[in-house]
This record gives C-alpha cells, sequence and structure tokens, in this order.
C-alpha cells in the first residue's frame, strides 16, 4: 500500500518519484482522497527538490488521463493545436487560426477565459454579438469537418488534476516551477486530442517567464513531453515585454484580429502572426517548410481567404459575421480616457503588466473567476516602443463604461511608460523557435 | 492586509519572517482562517529555508498564547516542570516527580499519552487501579499546596495552535525541523506555567534525534527560547540507544518506577533519576547546586520519604496506594512469552525502536491516537548492552492478554537484539547537560 507521507518524505529528501508513485498521487488527488494539505506539501516539496524530465513526462501524463481526453479522429487530416502561455495584447489565436483553416490545416481547437492582467481567447470570442464558446462534441467535430475550423471553452471534464492543482498552487506559494508550468500546459493540451502542437511561450515582464533563457527552458522541456507522447510539438519564445499590437481587451483585440487579417494590422501582430502561421500549416503538412507555410500565410491574407474563413467560422457559432465590415456591432465602451505624454522622447518601454492590470481595471478583465467582465473596455496603445513622441501626444485611450473606473486606470498606466532622449530599437520579437 | 500566499512565498524564498507574520499565521491557523494546505506548504518551505532563532522564539511565542495559558500563582515555591522528548521505557518522570516533591519542591505537571513505539505518563499512571488524570484546576492548584504535586493529562485548551500543527506536520513530510520540533515542545511547557523548565532530551535510534550533535542542537535551541521567555531552562542530553530500564510498558514501568524508589532500581534508571532529581532540586531552589540537590535526591529515596510522597500522590488522585507493597494488584497479563538468545557473547546493542515497537504491538502502544491500549501488556528485558550471554539465555519475556500478539511481538523483538564475541562497554547515559 502507497502512503502519501512516503511519497512526500522522497521527494523532500531528494529522490526520484516513480511512475506508480505521480499516478497515485494525482489520480488519488483527483478524487479527493488525498487532501488539499498533502498535495499542496508535495508541491512546495518539488519546488525545492525539481522533478526530472522523465517525472516531468510522468506528471503531465498522469494530469493528462485525469479525467476526459477528447477524440478528434473523426475529424480529417492532421489537427494542430496552438497555445500561448499568455500575455497582454496577444489575440494571435484569433488570427492564426483562420491563417491555417484557410490553409487546409483543420484547427479543433479549446480555449480559456481571461484571469488577472492576461485575455483569454474565449472571453474575446464571445465580444462578437451571439458568438457561442460551448458546443456538443458530435457538432465540434461536423464544424471542423465542414469548415475547418471550431474554437470552444475548455470542459471541466478535460484533465482535472490540472484544474485542481493549479488552484492549489496559486495560493501556497508554488506556481514557479519548470515541472509544474510545463505539467499544466502540456496534459491540457495532450488531452485536446490534437496531432501536433505549437506553443508560443511569452517573455518578459507581461509573461509569467521573465528571462528569455527561463522562457527557452520552459519550450524546451515543453517540446519534450510532446515529443515523448508522439506528438510533433515546436514552440516559439516570443517577446511579451510590451504588449502585443495596440489593442489590449475585449472587442479592442477581434477589432485588432479582423485588420491583421484584412492586412492592416500592426507590424508587431502581423510579423508573429505569419510565422506562427506558417509553422501551423507545417505542421498541419501543407507546406514542406514553415517558411513555405509563411509564404502561404501571406497570401491567404492577401486573398480575403483568412477573413472569409473567419466570417464562416464566427457564423457557424452563432455570432453576427457582419462584425468584419462594421465595428459598430461590437460592444460600445461609453467613456474613453487618453493618456497624454508629459515629456518628448523616444518610448523606450511600455511594462505589458501594467498595462495588462490598467486594461484589467477598466472592466475588461477579471481579479477572481467569479468577476463578470465589460467587453467594450480595455486600452487602445497609440505609440509603442520605438516610436518617437512629442510632449502633449496621445499615449493611449482608455475604454469602458464605468467613468471612474477608466480614469483610475489611465492613470495607473502612466507609470508603465518610459520616456528616454536617445532613439531605441525595437526589440526583436520572435527570440528563438524549437523543436522545427 | 496580510495574505497567507506572501507569507509562504518570503520564507520559500529564503526571506525572514517577521513577528506580524508568525503571529497571522498562527493565530489563523489556529481559528481556522487558514487552511491546512497553506500552513502544509508554508511548513515544508521552513523545512527548506529554515528558521534562524528569532523566528523560532517568535513561532514558539504565538503558540504558547494560541489558547489557555495556566495559571500556577496560587501555588507556593518555584515551580518545576520535566519534559522527555520520548524514549523507549522512559519511566524517569514517574522517578523524579515524586523524590523532587519530597524535596520541597512543588510538582505541577501536565503530561502526555503514548503513540507509536513510545510511551505516555498518563497512561502509565492509569495502571493503577482508581487513578484519575483529570481534575478541575482548583483542584489541581489545592493538591500541589497540600502535597506538593499532581500529575494530570494536557488539556485541549492548551496550545491548540500546537495540537493542530503536529497533527498536520505528521502526515507532511515535515516533523523533522529543529524550529518545528522546539516550538513544539516549548509553547507547551511555557504555557503549562511553571517557573523553570528541565528537559530531557533523548538521542539514538529509540529516539526523535537519532545523533548526539542533533540532540545538543535541538537542547540548545530550547533552552534558548525558554531564557529568552524569562524561564530558567536546563537540558541533559542522555542516551536512548536501548531502552531504559528493564521494563517497557504501563503497569510495567510504573513497577519498575516503584522499585526505584525503593533504592532498587536498575543502574541505568537510578543513576539517571538522581541526576535529574537533583538538576529539579535546584531549578526548584532547594539546593544550591545540581550536585546538592544530587545528594538530597539520594537521601530521599534512602529515606523512604520519595515512596511515601509517591503514595500520597496516588491516593489523592484516586489510586490504591497499595501498589507500592502488593504488585497483584495492577492488572495482570494472561500471557507470556520469552526471547531465548540463539548465541553466546556480550550484547553490544538493543535496538530502543524496535523493543518499543514490539511492546506496542503486545497491545501496550497505539498506532493511532483512537486505538485502546492494555495496561498489562509490554516487555521486561532481562540483558541490557553490555551483559554478557550464553546460549538459551532468556533475552526478553513479553506480555499481553492476546497469546498471538504478545507471540509476534516476541518474534518481531529477536532482532533487537545484538551478540557478539567481544566484550561490550556499557554506554553513556548522561551525555552532556546544558545550561547549568
Amino acid at each position: 500500500m502507497m502512503n502519501m507521507n512516503d511519497v512526500i518524505l522522497k521527494k523532500r529528501n531528494g529522490g526520484k518519484l516513480t511512475q506508480e508513485e505521480i499516478k497515485y498521487f494525482v489520480d488519488g488527488y483527483t478524487k479527493g482522497e488525498i487532501p488539499d494539505y498533502q498535495a499542496s506539501a508535495l508541491l512546495m516539496a518539488i519546488y525545492f527538490q525539481k522533478m526530472d524530465r522523465e517525472e516531468t513526462f510522468q506528471l503531465t501524463d498522469a494530469m493528462r488521463y485525469s479525467g476526459d481526453t477528447i477524440d478528434l479522429s473523426e475529424i480529417r487530416g492532421i489537427k494542430v493545436d496552438k497555445h500561448s502561455t499568455g500575455g497582454v495584447g496577444d489575440k494571435v489565436s484569433l488570427i492564426v487560426a483562420p491563417i491555417a483553416a484557410a490553409c487546409g490545416v483543420p484547427v479543433a481547437k479549446m480555449s480559456g477565459r481571461g484571469l488577472g492582467f492576461t485575455g483569454g481567447t474565449i472571453d474575446k470570442l464571445e465580444s462578437v454579438p451571439g458568438f457561442q464558446t460551448s458546443m456538443e462534441p458530435d457538432d465540434f467535430t461536423k464544424q471542423v469537418n465542414d469548415i475547418g475550423i471550431a474554437i470552444i471553452g475548455q470542459t471541466a471534464h478535460v484533465a482535472p488534476a490540472d484544474k485542481k492543482l493549479y488552484a492549489l498552487r496559486d495560493v501556497t506559494g508554488t506556481v514557479d516551477n519548470f515541472s509544474l508550468i510545463a505539467s499544466s500546459i502540456m496534459s491540457k493540451k495532450l488531452a485536446a486530442g490534437s496531432d501536433a502542437i505549437l506553443l508560443d511561450v511569452k517573455c518578459g515582464n507581461g509573461a509569467f517567464m521573465e528571462s528569455e533563457s527561463d522562457a527557452v527552458k520552459l519550450a524546451e522541456l515543453m517540446c519534450g513531453i510532446g515529443e515523448a507522447a508522439g506528438k510533433k510539438t515546436v514552440a516559439a519564445v516570443t517577446d511579451m515585454s510590451q504588449p502585443l499590437g495596440h489593442g489590449v481587451g475585449n472587442a479592442i483585440e477581434v477589432i485588432e484580429a479582423i485588420e491583421t487579417l484584412k492586412g492592416n494590422g500592426p507590424e508587431d501582430i502581423t510579423e508573429l502572426t505569419m510565422r506562427l502561421a506558417g509553422i501551423m500549416i507545417y505542421l498541419g503538412g501543407r507546406a514542406k517548410t514553415a517558411d513555405e507555410g509563411k509564404v502561404m500565410a501571406a497570401h491567404a491574407v492577401k486573398s480575403g481567404m483568412a477573413l472569409a474563413k473567419f466570417r464562416k467560422f464566427i457564423a457557424a457559432q452563432g455570432g453576427n459575421p457582419d462584425v468584419t465590415d462594421d465595428y459598430s456591432l461590437f460592444p460600445q465602451a461609453k467613456e474613453k480616457k487618453n493618456l497624454i505624454a508629459q515629456t518628448g522622447g523616444y518610448v523606450s518601454a511600455i511594462t505589458a503588466r501594467s498595462i495588462g492590470l490598467a486594461s484589467q481595471h477598466t472592466g475588461a478583465g477579471r481579479a477572481t473567476k467569479e468577476d463578470s467582465i465589460d467587453l467594450s473596455a480595455g486600452v487602445i496603445l497609440h505609440k509603442k516602443v520605438g516610436d518617437k513622441v512629442s510632449r502633449g501626444d496621445v499615449l493611449a485611450t482608455f475604454y469602458g463604461n464605468d467613468k471612474k473606473k477608466v480614469a483610475n486606470a489611465d492613470a495607473e498606466a502612466a507609470s508603465a511608460f518610459v520616456i528616454t532622449g536617445e532613439k531605441v530599437n525595437k526589440p526583436a520579437l520572435i527570440k528563438e523557435v524549437i523543436g522545427l
């Protein structure tokens, strides 16, 4: 008979946990047979003693099979999932998914909601009037086979161990450990049933991993887990030292995604989405290389096929596709407030985390899972790192329906902009691609 | 507003907790406002990052005041408490308490019950027919003022934080940390209200601290806590590499204690109890030095005053004092089994932990707090380390009322005795005395 206290002691003393011990812990914890207080003690012991690659794979595997796994076998083609570790203004999925679908790669994706200073794809999609984010499994399969794309919210039954462990880690000082982060992400991705996985690992002050070297380490670990599970996995390590693109919020980000699908997107968003869509198209077997995929992606945008796919996707899930032509159909903010530059020079930094928090405080984000959000609220940045500004220029505009909240968020964000006298280079957006 | 997750993170990252943070944790946990899973994460972080002396003092202080504190001010004289960290066959309190009382030192003591391979004073006393281990506070005070001695069970209201934390540590791999052990013991001792404290810190395989250096470290830490709280504290580090004396059990140990009070005790028990009683008499202000106290203790035994005090104490708490003359008044075991030497030579080791477990398995001890015990059960060792044995000699006799249990315990204990060809010295009983 295994005993949880012995498992804790073994890890605490620097031992390597066996597959059986890890499965005993994950299964017992998921079923409620192992209490929270033993789980948190083990998590803290893991924080200090670490897990090696094999233990991390086993932990991921046990979490992957802790609940339902999604069967995508009825969907034709090579299914490619895409996941971002989260950032501010990260609307990449909204763009690359229809591009990949337009190029023949089936996208059968589950996405999450936002929490704290980061947003979530599902919230953003809900800013499209009528859009539905839940669906019966058969309808999901049928939609992907019919139009090549469907995006729904995560179900509680997929990787329940991760859900329970994540909530526990969040309140017990055990979030920041590579094995725990990697297994949390990969268990959900592996349970979601795709054939290949593209990871966008963010680094910088607006990301969970602040340093590039940590982000690369996490990316390599996740690629290893994916490959060990027999799924082709590629990870791009990308910049999150300033918000991505200009818009942060929900409707605000969908509009920026539509503009990018029309070929009018900001430079950084366009560069990143072309690169990632290219990798997805390659992983989905529609291009011989990621570079060839990138060319195809650019063509899908230029030809209007990507935007057309996005409209079909919106319509298929009950949304009004006319939002792509008429942005007044989105929820509208009654209040707005400009952030004015107090000095001239060059923008040398825009703290992504501060902008993310300010956006949350306009009403665009949640402090706790139970909070409701204002889909019209958020921020539009008029200046990005490297841009020249003059005193009195509008740096950013804050939107929302609560005048006080919008004003507070605006004041709060003032310190996010750092302006210097010297010319500043734009940061490199894509730091490294692993697994190609 | 303090936040428990921040406190966990601070300790996890090697920070020093403030008095406020420690009090916030202990008070919140005692009241149930901080959940077990956050407490266990903090305990594991403390295991890895340790606490310094100041944090340990603050932790002890917060636990000391987490519930009721005992007021002994109505008792005349300098009250001296005595505590053992626990071992096998440790009936020392049963002997030194009446000796100290006979020499004019008031003994107002709360004791615990046994768990696992170690026994408890309260269980042992209950083997005396009629003996009561609970009492109203006023009666307790009156008894000590009248006859100089009272020993009762611990109440749930004294240091409830320790009770709750100990139960949690026991199942989360966080028992063995110096600060947590020291604060657990000292919070109870300080809340118990005596003026001075004598600690018997056991070391060896039958004790919690196996190495002498660890025992000394723990002893020094506890003396420091006691002194910081303004209580004269002395700690003796003593041997527990083999059971203490010859008897292990409940009635069996009380009989050995009575024999020692009569001057007929085993050499090791006699040596240790005279030394510790001498220190108690010194701490209680009845002797100028611990050595003078030792002479007084020896006289109290020789004169019969210590035995007379023991009888008064038994009678005052409802027990039959005639047990001191007629051991058949104790609960009697129906079954017994001898352990026979398979080879001749010298006893070089008797694993105290194995004998303790074997005694527990005869019925004398508990595996869990809810188990009932057989007060007649236990072990009598006929040979101790250094003794010469011949093949066929009886090494030990096991007693109890369950034939199968007694036989199993006997078989289980066989490997506890190590017999070698060379002559073996008896181990030094008292390793070090700290704080004198």
